[in-house]
């Protein structure tokens, strides 16, 4: 069959198993240059959100969905938490989180979150930072989560903007000769699914999925919204940094806080 | 002054009067010869979710907010409303609703929403279709809608999508030489407010918003949201009708549907 032309690529399968990006080392080496990977995540552009709609944590039994190296595990249980989970499948990251982040009533699990299980009313406050777009089951995720919750317990999430997840090759800043973001491109929005993204690597596994699934997801879980947040930098903010301009014209993040009925 | 170099252009008044734009003789003449102006209304792309999320009508006291020509407002009435008031800024879509579309219990009103009022626990069903983004103060207007809601009373709105409304002069569809589509491109989407767009007439004003601030409208109206839709033709659809497969490219409607607690 040599001589027939290249077969149409493969379609991506729908779920493959969960990806562990972090635990590649040259992922691991790219991503640990960015600013977030240090001590300058709460300059992070989403940082100030998520902790203006962070419930108080004092008393709180808290489980951080890939809680990385733990920053945001250790600063909750410094903020007073009764106990705080963090889970993730990277052992690199667990590895940091437990060499720099610890803390007495702060305990690191290794596991992928589409196999993680706890018993009903076990929390009342989940937090995931930036990682809901690496998992195929969105929708079993935030019902699994619902379990967990005691009734009144609160889902505070980010995840990537599906405007910044919509796309394929021609999409992302389209740029003029001297290099200029024209305009942000999206494509096949309403196609969900797993997309093969370029981020220090080639083949990092993010799901595409339309604001409304992300929604309907957690209203199907039962959870009430009480907030969504699309954080950009503020106009002020571009004025003394100039080169965030670009920030503004589309966003990146989605914060979503939701309530157990 | 007259050597002077152009001024910058002024910037635009960030709330202007209402426009009455479907007045206006030439964009009548274009917007006349939409398949949703006519009996074609029903295969119009968002139809078939917003009749999904419609509550039963019989016995229910409805607004219709941007009526138009009256087609959801006489479904309604003959869909057994107790009583449906339709409101639109334009005398001549109201023309034609009193003339093609009257029932006994559908009265229609010329007002803009802007200067709209109504007592307490007038209504237990306020729909609006494809008329929020006219609208300057979108907060104001969510709020004085959640109290002409009774307890428990539903608005269901759609809208023009962010992405839809999200761009400047260089957005909107990326075609290659031979005149398809690219990709869709968006620009300053953090950035809110009136936008001049070009629709058979120019100057026709619309309103972008970002998603957060259209679902948080919502909640600090005192409404629970309970479904969010962003109508697309189906993978299906497009299949019968190729020429539909750019919609799914990008959402030009988004679909609220909240209810006061």
């Amino acid at each position: 069959m040599a001589n027939e032309p290249a077969a149409t690529p493969e379609p991506l399968p729908s779920s493959p198993a969960p990806q562990n990006i972090y635990d590649d080392s040259t992922f691991f080496a790219g991503y640990a240059t960015l600013a977030r990977f240090g001590d300058g995540w709460t300059t992070a552009v989403e940082h100030g959100d998520v902790l203006a709609l962070l419930p108080e944590a004092h008393g709180l039994r808290v489980l951080d969905l890939d809680c990385g190296n733990g920053q945001w595990a250790q600063y909750l249980a410094k903020a007073g938490a009764q106990e705080v989970i963090g889970v993730d499948i990277s052992a690199r990251m667990l590895a940091i989180a437990r060499a720099e982040r610890q803390h007495p009533n702060l305990t690191y699990v290794q596991s992928a979150l589409e196999t993680l299980d706890f018993p009903v009313n076990r929390f009342e406050l989940v937090l995931s930072s930036m990682a809901f777009h690496y998992v195929a089951d969105y929708a079993g995720l935030v019902q699994r989560i619902s379990r967990w919750l005691v009734p009144g317990g609160v889902l505070l999430f980010t995840t990537e903007h599906p405007i910044y997840t919509a796309g394929n090759a021609t999409a992302g800043f389209v740029k003029d000769e001297q290099g200029q973001a024209i305009h942000w491109a999206i494509d096949d929005y309403a196609d969900e699914g797993l997309r093969l993204k370029s981020w220090f690597v080639d083949g990092v596994h993010k799901y595409h999925r339309t604001i409304s699934t992300l929604l309907n997801g957690v209203l199907d879980a039962g959870l009430a919204i009480e907030r969504v947040l699309e954080p950009v930098p503020s106009a002020e903010a571009v004025v003394a940094r100039p080169d965030w301009a670009d920030e503004r014209k589309r966003p990146i993040f989605l914060l979503i806080r939701a309530r157990k009925a």
